[in-house]
């Protein structure tokens, strides 16, 4: 899983089955400096996750399994929305 | 789940089991600056996208899961066809 | 796999299902010569790692297969705390 | 998938159950520029390719399934020998 | 899969159900000018690969199906020792 900023949202009318009602969200991943890592994500939300919110994404399978429907073609999923973090400096 | 423009299609004659009658796409990701941003995909498309079009792409298993027949080699294909989408600088 | 130093953990009370009573930490990849590498992972714990240790992190199905519930959505786990490792220098 | 082109074969005695009668090819993922484009990929390959060609090459489970005996533990496969392919420029 | 040298291995004593048993090796990809390329990931080796050897590795799903008992959580194999390989200039 990786944490990410929630920055959009995309919608789609023309799509594959099982893309139906499903609220999709562009997620920036980011560092524990917060500063932006790696390229953006879309993502499926079921749990009410904000613009501007911290949230934890699973990917691949383990997050398509979700949907008891096994065609729904979903790689992406927000798992968590972030209350709080800790990051420690271990590097010494 | 990426976003990314339709630059391209690639065709093949010799090609493996489940390969046939497939139109297959060539993805450019992008980010929401609407820069490139990573590898081109190559991805199954069933939902008739054109060139220049932005398009959901999902990628592995999910992806796969789509056709019935396991056997179907595909992993990615294009999931939706963006109509618009929302992007919000959240970095402040 | 790859291994990396726990640095951090992150909480979330709005969630997906299956993510309840799960302890959640974040990784940071390091190389051999233990400098950081890539971008920071959020892994399931469940075998007791602490900040600074290092460990050995699974990723993708193989680690949601831990789960005998297979609707938990987690594509990272902690499989192992490293007691030792040997790297000898073979680019000669 | 992606697109990259054969740039030779590898050989190994000493291998894992499932690895026997493979045929494996490097292959070196291309840009539209055709220019190199990432790490080196080896796939297996059942359907002729030969060095200089441009292929097709699918990972992950979706590749795996082709064999029907699923200890097979490969990773990526040749699914098609490039006939051409064409490029718009979708930048303007 | 992909091609790399064995530079070292890794021990854990605390680890998750399934771990036993296993020898873990780092592997440092290589591109076929022999160097370093990428970052290095710990595989299982079942078949003896030492130190200093170039190996093909293959991730996720299919490498983890090696294992009869799917709680195994390994998503990186060795499944086999390089005898030989070649690479042709094919840039021209």
């Amino acid at each position: 899983m990786f944490v990410g900023t929630v920055i959009g949202s995309v919608w789609a009318t023309q799509k594959e089955v099982g893309m139906e009602n499903l609220k999709l969200m562009i997620i920036q991943p980011i560092d524990w400096k917060e500063n932006e890592s790696g390229q953006t994500v879309v993502a499926a939300d079921r749990i009410g996750a904000g613009i501007g919110e911290k949230v934890i994404v699973s990917r691949g399978n383990p997050a398509r399994n979700l949907f008891l429907n096994k065609q729904i073609p979903v790689d992406a999923v927000i798992v968590g929305i972030v209350d709080s973090f800790e990051v420690h400096d271990v590097s010494k």
